[in-house]
């Protein structure tokens, strides 16, 4: 099995270490990530200026393509360029800091495995859910679990699994849940401050507004210390809502042409 | 009414300055758009660093606020700090090249009208189907038309409307359809080239594989000249893979705990 490992905290962040030492044991690994931390940056590629791939070494350990772009980008660029084959497999992460309910259309760490899914590779996107995860052990081992039922069992074109692992020592996992996107969401504010030259600027910040009580969404099960698994995938189309527009008969309007 | 209106082509665009002349004749219109292009920037925001926002006159006719970020930090800035309130609508257009099919994960554009979905603001993206697009007249009644049929109807809770507009004269659209998001997708690679110093840079480069001939999708209704309506909502949860995946007996295997 060779498996693609990537992330959006950049090359030298502990969980993509933790993570691809962990998947050594079962697979061939090749690291392709961005070289810097670029979170919060979505589904992003880059097309305006070029992408440029340094070599990366840690220690004796840890050998990794840096990419100077975004997690999607690094996606491309490993299979496209470095490994000239799709792996068979892409796993993005250990990500410090969860990614449920609305998180997951902000994250880089999502975004990779999605961009990974576009390209026809089954992937897994895997948090572990406090900025402060020192321990990224539990979650390494939950990936290898993981990877080989993936490998085994395939996933179905266009999906992914986004992962999430509870910030709790292994024998305070309450188990693992299949879960739903939950809808809790950022209540933002930007804080506004003044430069030493006397001019405003706006930093955001903001809290997490945690509507998602229920074991079966990814905030919900983490919470209680499950881990949560999500299948997520990326068409977009409302279905519900696209019969109900059809009743506007708003094509009607504009197909008259005035 | 009062409409907030951003883009990712950037405030100087002509699509953003059409598209907000049109909207003055049956709202109150208030523009807060990037500063610079921010093109496939997906739905990234700014985090890391702070934003900062400059009052920016294009001529007697356009007024609107720049923001050194990207479409959806425009969004939300643009609620939070500059209008105070939520507008009834927002609009993010008209952009240059269509966002159908793969083009909607990787659009500004979109996302700007997501993030405003996420914020229970009624929203809609619109774009024409061409990135050398100069008329930008229909697109804007279009967009007219909707924002008075969305204010009137409203949209479910976390839904926007996607909204693509063949590139030809008035007389030549064959109509409106309510669609589907495509299929089609980038055959991408990047193009090795090396800088004055001898060092490598890789462009990414690609053709966009159109497999999107059916009139319900947006990629199919557009190329055959129809303006494609089609409702997105940011709940990635794939239900049928969630029921599928629930048979791996994943949860009993892990909650065992070896």
């Amino acid at each position: 099995m060779k498996i693609l490992v990537t992330n959006d905290d950049g090359i030298d962040s502990a969980g993509i270490d933790a993570l691809a030492n962990s998947l050594k044991e079962i697979a061939e690994v090749i690291v392709v990530a961005p070289h810097k931390e670029q979170s919060a940056v979505g589904h992003g590629i880059t097309m305006q200026i070029p992408l440029r791939v340094f070599d990366y070494f840690k220690n004796s350990d840890f050998f990794g393509y840096a990419v100077m772009g975004t997690p999607a980008d690094c996606v491309k660029m490993g299979i496209r360029n470095i490994m000239n084959e799709a792996p068979d497999l892409v796993i993005s992460g250990i990500n410090h800091g969860s990614n449920t309910a609305i998180n997951i259309i902000y994250s880089g760490t999502v975004s990779a495995a999605r961009e990974a899914a576009i390209m026809d590779v089954p992937s897994i996107a895997i948090s572990v859910a406090s900025h402060s995860a020192k321990d990224f052990r539990y979650a390494a081992k939950i990936a290898n679990t993981l990877a080989i039922k993936v490998f085994e069992e395939g996933l179905p074109d266009g999906t992914l699994l986004n992962v999430n692992v509870p910030n709790v020592p292994e024998e305070e996992i309450a188990g693992l849940l299949i879960t739903k996107q939950g809808k809790s969401k950022w209540d933002d504010i930007y804080e506004k401050r003044t430069d030493p030259y006397g001019k405003d600027y706006f930093w955001l910040k903001g809290a997490l507004l945690e509507v998602d009580k229920d074991l079966d969404t990814d905030q919900g099960a983490v919470k209680q210390n499950y881990v949560s698994v999500t299948p997520i995938h990326f068409d977009l189309t409302d279905y519900d809502t696209y019969n109900k527009i059809k009743q506007w008969n708003i094509e009607k309007i504009l197909n008259e042409k005035d």
